[in-house]
């Protein structure tokens, strides 16, 4: 029997380093792999459709939302985003672990429809911290940052669903807990019964 | 605030290689040590009261037992052993995580008092696997190793009271999900929820 993978879904707020947490992970790991997401949204040039995104028009998407084949959705900038469910059940299938990196009230949707999923909040060691950040980055106005760290601070009061939380002061040690992480999920005993019969 | 360590229970068949994987880990990480036991048993020629054992008469082992100071104890070849709780919560507070190797009996004594501790059961690939590896182990006769078998076959039906459960087919690979159990479980959300408090 093929081991399946999980559905990993990493949340936190803009500036605590999630993709950098996130790639060094992938970049160690061949069963790890991110999720596609849909979206009405035109292509660019050099994206190609089930690479960067599956791009679909308002009506199918629509009817993705209306048959529940999406595990999550979201309106940006006047375009629709949404997270296809059978792209990831595949690829759990597959023994791959997917990784959904996506903001607090889509990952509480994901988590009401996988409850199975594997919940991981990434955060800097404290909100100065995250400030400090967030100057040295320098593409925000001082205005554009205080208007982060509010919605950093209403993330976190929301973030109470999460079953992991990494703090990321240094990114290696971070990606390290990461990869752990989903190391020890699949260690789970509820996951691993069947080696506790008797098939002798 | 020091980080806490945490008291990790690993169980598992004789012929599993429980040992083998719990000393890699061990060599890994500075982070993890073994538990002490007390033992109504004479000192060896080399033991080290507090090192190998804590060397205690019948009736300070009693003591402890009737002042709850232990965690667990059993009795072999007319011996009293048991794990005191001070020591295993003064590593802990040193940040260690604490190694405890016991069979599921005691194991299960152990989660009763402590249910926040990690419970760990090792197996092998199989009860067939089992056999051939007490076999080439070339140690028990033919009869001590059906008596294992059936032994191992009990411990099994006890270990529902696991968290994790460990597959030793590669001793690394199963070192590698020790070391990563302990390092997620101190990555759980209700362990650092302090990051999400505004401390700014």
């Amino acid at each position: 029997m093929k081991k399946k993978g999980k559905l990993v879904v990493i949340s936190g707020p803009s500036g605590a380093g999630k993709s950098t947490v996130v790639f060094k992970a992938l970049g160690e790991r061949d069963d790890v792999c991110f999720s596609i997401s849909a979206t009405t949204r035109k292509p660019r040039p050099n994206e190609v459709d089930g690479r960067e995104y599956f791009f679909v028009d308002l009506e199918r998407f629509q009817e993705m939302i209306d048959n529940n084949e999406l595990l999550e959705h979201a309106e940006y900038v006047a375009n629709r985003y949404g997270t296809p469910r059978a792209y990831v059940e595949q690829k759990i299938a597959e023994g791959m672990n997917v990784i959904l990196d996506i903001e607090v009230q889509g990952a509480r949707q994901v988590y009401e429809k996988m409850p199975e999923a594997i919940m991981i909040f990434v955060v800097p060691p404290s909100i100065d911290e995250l400030r400090n950040r967030l100057e040295k980055r320098g593409t925000d106005t001082p205005r554009a940052i205080e208007a982060r760290l509010i919605r950093a601070r209403q993330e976190y009061a929301e973030a109470t669903f999460y079953d992991y939380i990494i703090v990321n002061d240094d990114a290696d040690t971070a990606a390290d807990e990461l990869s752990a992480i989903i190391t020890a999920e699949h260690c789970v005993a509820a996951d691993r019964m069947e080696y506790l019969k008797d098939t002798d």
